[in-house]
């Protein structure tokens, strides 16, 4: 019964992406996830919660037996079953049904806050959707390749805040209530961030001039984390073009999502191995 | 009297756009639609709308009998009906006149509520204007090729504003306002877009520092729309540049709004058909 | 005394830029402006305005008297008299001094209110600071180009906010402030726009759903403006570089603020003349 | 003991980014920078702040006695150490020692708010982080580039917030909050700016309109700076890439955090030295 035919079927309908029951697997799967979601939120509820605890528990559980075959499966059928249940999505996918059991076998009420929020993590597998766009790549390698423009810029924003939040602090005091000077921090970057709860706002004319400026200066460097992900991207899209190549003609430029040579016209490659060409290359 | 010709010309006149009696008939019909629009409005304010029922439902009546001449004309000049009736526009051309018969046979108030809903429709109308200018096109095609980034896009911030939600219920709870996940969610959501109504605040230090860190989030997840955006919108406007090429020296690189060519200056296609050729070449 | 040559090195020092003395002049008329209009601000403020009454009116009177001097003498010195009276910045020349003087003769307290909203045009005076700083001929001619599409998008947001006001208000009601559409559109334009006062929020589920979809909205299509800026401001920038060439070596692509060839070395031609050989060539 | 090497290798630690103990060092002073910034935060919470009052004020002594030794370390062992004392760092560095030499020797309670705010200077230091990531050079230039453009968006926001301001103010009136001209500045700001806190919002129809023209406006000019930001960064990022050539194959065009040529894969120079050689050449 476990002869490696059946195992390697497995793996390719579980793990691959490629295959019709591949993909069924994976649909059932987002459906299954989002589902037991919608029963965390439905439990959170005060009208819809305590009513239906027992229903609520029961799909709860049915739902924690399915995400626990569906893990035995993988570790089965996964050639190196240990370097997948320490892999990321290894870990996420273990989180994601630990906190059920512990509830289970501890069901003190003090221990509930810290379950829950386990069971937050759950939501981290829908991520895995992201990995069948092969455009995410490009938004990922945008990222990565301008992530040292934006770790200065959050520098540069921590240095303002903390500034800014200081001076108002100094300025309005704790009559006015900015109380500490974490407190005017958060205030600063409710302001600089152009959200403006409007829970702690300036009184004094002078608060008001530096709350202005404040703004005015969030308002534009605003503009910066922009300005880097779109000359990254635009930079990125241009390379990602390039690499594409007609196997018939290979003329390079054609569109991430393009079927066809648009010189030639022959067939163009898979768009998810073409991505893995590219990075090759 | 109901000779192919006439029937044409009208055909010309009521969905055409490049002759005179076509623009004029457009432009009346854009008057016709805002005046209705207006009429809505002013009904719905309550200084104006019961002081004035009985004029403001006559104008309602005579624009409502003019868009049924409009749709029966278009029912009757277009060359294939049933395609007309059931296109976008022709559902909505529909829509915008059957509430008001609706109102007129069932003057039930529980009904209002719908029917006032349906009304709003009207407004998509105004969206044909879009029709007439070109540049259009190319916002709507940068748009198109960037569909499947905005969505991935989408899915992240989702997730983003479930897992924020989750935590600021665990952290602030129902003491604080935050009664459930879905309202924590939508917290969330009013933060990360910066807009930051202040109805719901978080009142504890961990649940302003974590509002902090999904307003600082949110600042910079700001950037990633708009570089998918430009970086689309700059790719677009070069490709459809180079689309326009001049019919006397063959030179492209002509902008979409450029009548003569800028190296022989001879006269350029019609910017209309300058694109539909642009979209077969 | 009257002597062309008087008049023309008037001319010179009042309406031109590139002469010490005109350029004095304009900085001593900035100054003036900026004083002027810092007296308007003091006479609003409760705790000085009432105060020092008498002395505020001394200085209006003097700027006053200063603006008509010199409104006299561009109406002198003018090759065409007639011309700059009737171009905008001699319409706003005249509104900037005729509200005092109307003030005077019409001292009447009704009257202030609309002589006071016309004082503010004064401010537009200093818009002719941007006149010495070519870049901001790059600025307005990408405005100028994406002027079309920028319409577009307003369109668009007049539609979407519309839309979102009828839904609002139907779904709210006037029990939770949405009194009116006109109101509900002002709410929706607040939550688009990402302002988020808050004085005005949805208390139901279904209206909190609606306006998460009204942010999200409009935290994407925020994108759609800046990307069409970007992209025409990128492309004018281009061309801008490609428009000043060297007079001794001929090679184009020269930046905006560079004073000397980077290929040859030689002095490259006056930074305000070259936008203007630009125009032309 | 005080010969040249021993000098010049204090100087190579302390100056110096490139050598281990250098690096190190460096390290040194972000951790005793930021656990000094800590203390002052500490100070001001009501809840830690007057329980501690001791301990902390031991660890501030002992973080102003390491930068008094730091600060004189560097002006001994810098090769001018007046041009040194005189820069924008040693003023900064000076500044960050003086205000807790000035609370011992002038304890009293008036004093204290003005130390306070030059304390929050120190801050400041931690911006020398920025000096060894290379890829602020590209930032600051960008931002430096379009300085000019800059300005006039200033200008521009501060007249349309004067004009919208006076406005507000002429419209709404003291009666509903907007008490004089700097204040409906302040609302004009905290609108135009998307920050929207609700402290001051119009109360009347026609204050509603005119904020909702402000917030669209404010909405739309958002796109300038990013715009500008964007079209810079992405010129001088291309600028960049040209700059940086192979030494063995003489091939330009590489990442600022390649190590090796593309072309021909030998070593590519230090990407520090890399951008002063291109800053040169």
């Amino acid at each position: 019964m476990t002869h490696p035919s059946f195992k390697h079927r497995l793996y390719v309908i579980i793990f691959g992406t490629h295959t019709k029951a591949g993909r069924a697997f994976d649909i059932a799967l987002i459906i299954a996830i989002l589902s037991s979601l919608i029963i965390f939120v439905l439990e959170s509820i005060p009208s819809i919660g305590p009513k239906w605890v027992q229903p609520l528990r029961y799909f709860e559980y049915s739902f924690t037996a399915l995400f626990t075959i569906e893990y035995l499966l993988r570790l089965y059928c996964s050639p190196k079953p240990k370097s997948y249940a320490t892999s990321f999505y290894g870990v996420i996918d273990l989180l994601a049904i630990l906190p059920t059991y512990i509830a289970i076998f501890f069901p003190s009420a003090s221990f509930m806050g810290v379950i829950r929020l386990l069971r937050v993590m759950r939501i981290f597998r829908v991520l895995k959707l992201v990995r069948y766009l092969q455009d995410s790549n490009i938004l990922l390698r945008s990222l990565l390749m301008a992530r040292r423009k934006i770790f200065i810029f959050f520098s540069t924003v921590a240095i303002l805040v903390t500034i800014f939040g200081a001076l108002i602090y100094v300025i309005e005091g704790p009559e006015n209530g900015f109380t500490s000077i974490p407190q005017s921090i958060y205030w600063a970057i409710v302001t600089i961030t152009t959200v403006g709860y409007g829970d702690l706002v300036p009184k004094t004319p002078l608060g008001k001039g530096l709350a202005s400026l404040t703004m005015l200066l969030g308002y534009s460097i605003l503009a910066v984390p922009t300005g880097i992900i779109t000359a990254e991207l635009s930079n990125e899209m241009h390379s990602h073009k390039e690499l594409v190549k007609c196997p018939n003609c290979n003329q390079p430029g054609h569109d991430s999502d393009a079927m066809h040579c648009k010189h030639c016209g022959s067939e163009l490659a898979d768009p998810d191995d073409r991505v893995v060409t590219g990075k090759k290359g």
